[in-house]
C-alpha cells in the first residue's frame, strides 16, 4: 500500500506522507484552529522531514504566531497563507483569470498554492464578460498554458466564455464576491456546474487551495 | 381612477378594462383551467368588446376545444398560445436571442405575446456563450432593436454577455433547460438576477408572456 | 466592433469605453475594494477622459479617502454613491416608490444612479398595500413618469399592486428589510417574479444601482 | 382529562372523541390510503356513533368505493372532498376570496370543510391584485363577515390588501398555482408569511380544509 | 369606503385611520429606522389623534430617544417595545405558552402586543414536548381562554399537541431559537405549517407582534 | 484486518463479507437495478455462502423476477422486500410507531428489517400527537422495548413526544407522508434533528431499512 | 404515568423527574439565557435532589457566574460545559473519532456528556478519510468499543467509511466545520444522513450533547 | 482570433469550428429537441467536414429516427449516446470508478464520450466506501491511469478516499442515485465539492459527458 506514517500531536494526527502519497503534503488548514495549534502542526510537519510546511486562511494573530516562531516564514497577506521553508523551483505554466478586482484574495490562495506547488503561474486581473473584448484579449496567454483557473463570482459566466475559446481545461473558482441573489457564492457555483461548455471542473466557492492543488496536478501530468 | 369594469363568469371575474388602464388586456392562463372554463374567458374577453381574446399555456384538448368555437382561431404550437380575433399591425423591433435550440418554445411565446401587442420581432435562435462569436456576430441586430429578449437556461450566462455590448435595456427570460444543478431554471435565473453587467432586468422562469408584455412596454415608450 | 480601450491599473482593468458602448460608465463597486483601490479606480476612470467617476457601496473610510482626494466630491450618505465630476442635466421623469421607511437607502440608490445618468426622478416614500389608498393615491403620479421603480421589502407586493394601474414599465427592486421568512429579501424577490400582473422586470435584491441603470435605458429608448 | 377512547381498526387507531375535545371530528385524510383503508376508516367512525364521517383527498377510485358502500354519500368532486350522514345547520358567516380561477379546487375545499362544520360560507373568486378594484369591491363582503378566508397562488399578495381593509381576522391560503419561481407553493407561503399588514395567520400550501377548520373555530369562538 | 387619512413626515407616510379600519393602529417597526425616525413616526402618530402611539423592535439608543422626549414612555425591555399614551383596560382572555425558557422574548412582545390591544394575557413559559406532563397541566388555563398562542422554537412540536387538546384556536409562533438544522426557526416554522392537528394557524419567525394583533382579533370576534 | 472478500459480477462487487464485519450482509437495493440485475445480486450473495439473501425497494416486475427464479422467496408487498433463505429466529424486541396510516409501508420496511436481523418486533401504528392520549397509552409497550423506532411524515413531531417519556433509544424515521411545506419529508426531517429531547437519532427519509438495521445493532448491543 | 413532578422558577418550569423517567436529568441549556437564569435553574435543579446539575453551551460570562456561585463547579472550557456536584463513576466505553482538528469541542461535548451520564469514553482526533490508513488504524478501537461516536464537518464522509467497518452502532455527528457549500453543516449531515453504509443514526449539526445521550442509552442498554 | 464558422440551421446555429478551437466538436444534446431537430443537427455537424457526430441523452424515438438515417450509427444504450462515423484510434488510459452498480449509466457516459474523444478507458463498478478494501483493491489501476473519474450518488463519499490515495486528478461526478435527503444529487454534489482531500474537481450531478471531456483534456495536455 502507499506511504501513510502519521505524527501524533494530540489533538491532531499529521498525515506525514501524503506527499508521497498524492504529490501534495498535508496542508494546516488555520480556520477553526488556535495559533498554537497551528504552530505545533507547522513543527510536526517539519519535524516529519517535510522541507516546507505550509498553513493557508490564516488570520493576522496566527500570522504573528508564525512568525514569532520562525522569523523566516513568508506570509502572504492577500492570499492569507504561510510558508515556512524553501518554495520548490516552478516548472509549467498556469493563467489566473478573475472576473473583478474583489475575487483578488481567492486568486491570490490560487497563486500561492501553485507557488508552493513548484508551478509557474501568470496572474490577470479583472476581465469580467460584460466588457467581453477583455476576455478575448487574453486569448494569446490562455493558448500558452498549460491549464487555467478562472476565478469568479456574482453572475459566475466566466469560465462558460474561457472555456469555449480553448482546449485546455478551465478550473473554475466561484467567490462569495456579490450580494442578495448572489447568496454567498451559491449563484457562482450553480452557474460553473451548468457551464453550457465542457471542460469546466469546478471547486468549492473560495476554494483558491483546491484550485491551485488541482492545475498543479494537471501540470505534472503534463510533465509525466 | 382607472377604467374598472369587470365581466363576471361565476368562476371569474374577467378585468375587461385592463388594456385601457395597462395597454395589455388581461390573458388567459389556460394552465390549471378546463378546456371549457378557458373558452368561457375567451368569450366573455371577446364579448366584452375587445377585438382580440388571447390564451396562454394551450395544451392539445384546450387547443381544440378553442378551434371548435372559433374555427378561425390561430394556434401557436411551438409557443402554446392560441388567438382570436385579428392580429394588430406591428410597429417597434425587439429582438429575441436563444442561447440554445432547447429555449425555442420560451422564444416562442415571447414573439407571439408582441405579435399580439402589435410589436414587431426579430428572433435568432442558438447564440449561447459557449461559441461567443455567434454573439459578437448578433451586434448589428442589437443596435437596430428598441429592446433586446435574451432567453437561456443551464447556466444563464448569455444576458451578461449581451448588456455589457450595448445601450439597450436587456430583458432576461431564465428557462428550465438543463438537469442536475440546474434545478429548473434556478441556476439561471440567480445568474441573471447577480449579472455583472447593468441594464439587465429578469421575469420568472419561462415566462415568456411576461417579457414579451415588458418588450412591447418598452416599444411604446419609445413612441410616446 | 464597439469601442473597447481597457485601462490597466495592475489589480484592475477599466472598461474605460463602456459608456460609449453601453450609455453607463463602469461604476466602481467599492464593497470589497479597499478605500485605496477605490481612489485609484476612480482617478483612472477619470484619467481616461470621463467627466463623470462614480462609485456604489461607499463606507465611511471610503468616503474619506474620496473627500481627502477630490474635496469637491459630492457623497451621497443614505444612497452609499460617491460622485467625482459634474452631474448630467436631468431630463425625463421616473418615479420612484417604496413600500416602507426602511426601504429608503435603497430607492436613495436608484435615485442617485438615475441623477447621475441625467435622468429626473420623483421620489415618494412608504406607500405600502397594507393602505392600498396609498398606492391608489399615486396614480397622477404613475401616469405622469417615463417608467416606474418600485422598491419593496418583507412581503414585495406592492409592484403586482401598481402594474396593474398602468401602462408603464415597472422595474421591481426586492431589499433585504424583514425578518425571518423574508429570507433577507428572498420573500420580496419571488413575489415579484410571480407577480400576477405583467409588465414587472426585477432586479437582485437591494440592487437600486442596477433598477436605476434599467430606468435610465427605458428614458433614453422613449428619447431615441 | 379531555375525553380520549380510541377504535382500533389494526392499520388505524381512530380518535373518536376528537371532536368532543377540540370541535373537530377525526377526518380522514384519503391520500395514502387504498379505497378500503379509507371506507374502514369512514365505517369506524361512524360506527362510534359520529352523525357526520368525512374525507378529503378523494380521488375518483376512493370517491367510487365511498359510493359502493353507502349510496346516498355527497361526493364534492372539485373540493375532491365526500361525506356520509347529515351535514349540520350552517350558522355564522365566512367569506372566501380567491386571486384567481385556478385557486378554485382548494377554495372549495374551504367551503366543504365550513359546510361538514356547521358554518355558513360566501365564495368570491378571482379578485387579484393585479386589478386592485376587484377587491376594493368586495369591501361590503368583507364587513359583513365573521372571518375572511384568502387563497392565492402565484405572488400571493392578495392577504397583504385584504388584511389592511378590515378588523376581520384573515386566514391566508397559498396554493401551488403557478411555476418556476412560484416553487409549487413557496412564493406565495413567504409572501404571506411576510405580510405588511397584520392580522394575517397562514396554513400550509393547498390546506383548505386547515383554513376551513380554523375559521369554524374563529366563527364559534364568536358565538361562545 | 374605509377611512383612509395619510400623514406626510417626509420620508414616511402614516397611515393615520388604519385603526378606525382595521383595530389596529399603524404600529412603528423600528428596526432599519434611526432613532429620529421612530421618535418622528410616534409623534406624528400621536398628533394624529391616537391617545397610544407604540413601537416594536426598539433596540437602546431608541429606547432612550423615546424616553428623552416622552420621559412618560413605558419600555417594556424583554418584548423590545415601547409605548406613549395610556394603555386600554384589558378584556377577554389570551393564554400564551412558551416551548422553553430562550423563547420568552418573542411571548413578552405577544403579550405587550395584547396589553396595547386591551385584551387580557396569561403566560405559561416552558411546557415543552420533552416534558408533555407539563403541557397536560395547563389544560384547564387552555380551557379557559378566548385563544391560544404557542410560542416554540427548535422542533416546534408544541401546537401540534396543544391543538389537539382543545377547540380554541392555536395561534402558532416559530422562534429563531435552536441551533443547526433549526435553520435559524426555518425547522419550527415547518413544523408549525404541517401540524398534524387542524386549528393550528402560523405567524412568520419571532413575529410575537403579528400572533398578538389576530389573536386580539380573535377575542374582538368573540365580543362582537 | 476485518474479512473482505469480494464477488465480481461484472456491473456489481458483492462485499460478501460484510456481515461478518458488520452484522448485516451486503442487500440488494433494487431501485435503479433492472428485475435480471437484482436476481443476478441475489444468487451472488446465496452463491458466497450466506443463508439468506434479500433485497430492498423491489417493484412488482423485479418480484416477480425473483419468484420465477426462487419459487419459495417471500416477498412482502407492504414492505417492498423480498427474501430467499430461511429467516434467522428472533430475539429481543424493538417497538415500532407511526404517526399515522399513510407511515404503514415504511414501518413495515422496518419490521422486515428487524425480521431478517433475527430481532423480535411489535408495531403500534396511527398514535400521533394530535391525540397525545394514544402516546402515553403505549408508555408499557415503550418500557417493555430494548429499543423504539418511531415513524412520521408531516410534521414529524412524535419522536420529541416519545424521547420524553423513556430512557430506551428512539430511532427516528421522517418520511414523505403530506403534502406543501412537508417539502417530501423535509419538515419532518428538521424537526426530528432539532427535538427538544435527547436520546433522539435520525435516519434518511423514509429509509426504514437503515432504522430497522440500527434498532437490530442496538439489540445485539444489548445482548453481547 | 411515568414520574412527573415540575419545579416553576417563574421563567422556566424544571422537569426535575427527566432522569427518573429518560435516564438524563433536564440539562440547561444556556444560549439564550442570561447567566442570571442559568445559574437560577441549575439551583433549582440542585434544590429538587439531583445529585449533578449541568449546563451546555457555556459562554464566558455564564461560566463566571457558575463559578460565582459554585467556587467548586466543574467548566470545561473545550466543550463549553459546567457541573455542579460529582460526576458519577463511568462504565461501558464509547469510542469518539473526529474527522479533523477543528471538530474538536463538539467532540469535546460529547466527552463531557459522557462523563456527566457515567459512561467510560476514548476519544482519538483527526483521523480524516483523506487518509484513510488513519482510519483503518483505529479499528481495535472500534471493535472494543460498545458504541462509534463519529464527529466530522466538510465532506462529512468518515461515518460511511467507519460503518462499512463494524457492527457497531455508529452515532453520526456533522459539525459546522467548513465553508462555502460546506453551508454551515448542511453538506455533512446530508451525507450522513444518505451513508452508503447501514448502521449509521444521525444528531443535529454542532450536537454534540444529544450525541453523548445517545450513546449512553446504548451503553445502558448494553448492561441492562 | 480562434476559428468560429457558424452552420445555419434555423432553429439551430452549429459552432463548426468548435473542435478546432477547443478539442471537442459541438456535441448535439438531445434532450428537449425532437428526433428530427436532432437528426438534423448531426447531418449539418457531418456536413461540415467533421468525420464523427454525436449526440448525448438520445432516448428510444431518437434513437430509431438516427438508425434510420444512419443504419450504421453506433447507439450506446447503457450512456444514452449515439455516433455517427468513425470513432477515432485510443490513447492514454483514464480510470472510471462508480460507488454502486445505479450509477453504471452516467459511468457508460463517460466512457462513450473518452471513446469518442480516442481515450482509453478503464471501468471499475460498485467499489463504494461502505467496503473500503474494495477501495484500496484498485489502487494499483488508479497508480496506472494519466486521471481518474469517480461517480458516486448517495453520500458521493468514494472521491474523498480515492483523492486521499493518489497524485492524479480526480474529477468527481455526483449522480442523482438515491432518495429522500440525497435530493436528486445535491448531496453527493455538496459533499464532493467539500471533499476534505484536494485534488477533487467537480462536474453537475449526472453530467457523464462533461466528466469525459475534462478527463480527455487532462490526458492531451499529458501527451502534448
Amino acid at each position: 500500500m502507499n506511504p501513510q506514517r502519521t505524527a501524533h500531536l494530540g489533538f491532531a494526527r499529521l498525515d506525514v506522507d501524503r506527499a508521497a502519497r498524492t504529490g501534495t503534503p498535508e496542508v494546516v488548514y488555520a480556520a477553526g484552529k488556535t495559533p498554537e495549534q497551528t504552530v505545533a502542526c507547522l513543527a510536526g510537519l517539519l519535524g516529519s522531514g517535510t522541507g516546507l510546511a505550509w498553513a493557508t486562511r490564516v488570520d493576522a494573530p496566527t500570522a504573528a504566531a508564525i512568525r514569532d516562531r520562525w522569523p523566516d516564514a513568508v506570509v502572504d497577506g492577500e492570499a492569507r497563507c504561510a510558508f515556512v521553508g524553501d518554495l520548490p523551483p516552478a516548472t509549467g505554466r498556469v493563467l489566473v483569470l478573475t472576473a473583478g478586482t474583489s475575487d483578488g484574495p481567492v486568486a491570490a490562495e490560487v497563486a500561492a498554492t501553485l507557488a508552493a506547488s513548484g508551478v509557474g503561474c501568470r496572474r490577470v486581473d479583472d476581465v469580467g464578460v460584460a466588457g467581453v473584448h477583455r476576455v478575448l484579449a487574453v486569448a494569446p496567454d490562455i493558448a500558452d498554458a498549460d491549464a487555467v483557473v478562472v476565478v469568479a463570482g456574482m453572475d459566475g459566466a466566466l469560465p462558460s466564455v474561457v472555456a469555449g475559446l480553448t482546449d485546455r481545461l478551465v478550473v473554475a473558482v466561484p467567490t462569495s464576491v456579490g450580494y442578495g441573489a448572489a447568496f454567498e457564492g451559491l449563484a457562482a457555483l450553480l452557474t460553473m456546474l451548468t457551464a453550457c461548455a465542457p471542460g469546466v471542473l469546478v471547486v468549492n466557492i473560495d476554494n483558491g487551495f483546491g484550485a491551485g492543488v488541482a492545475a498543479a496536478r494537471i501540470v505534472r501530468a503534463a510533465q509525466r
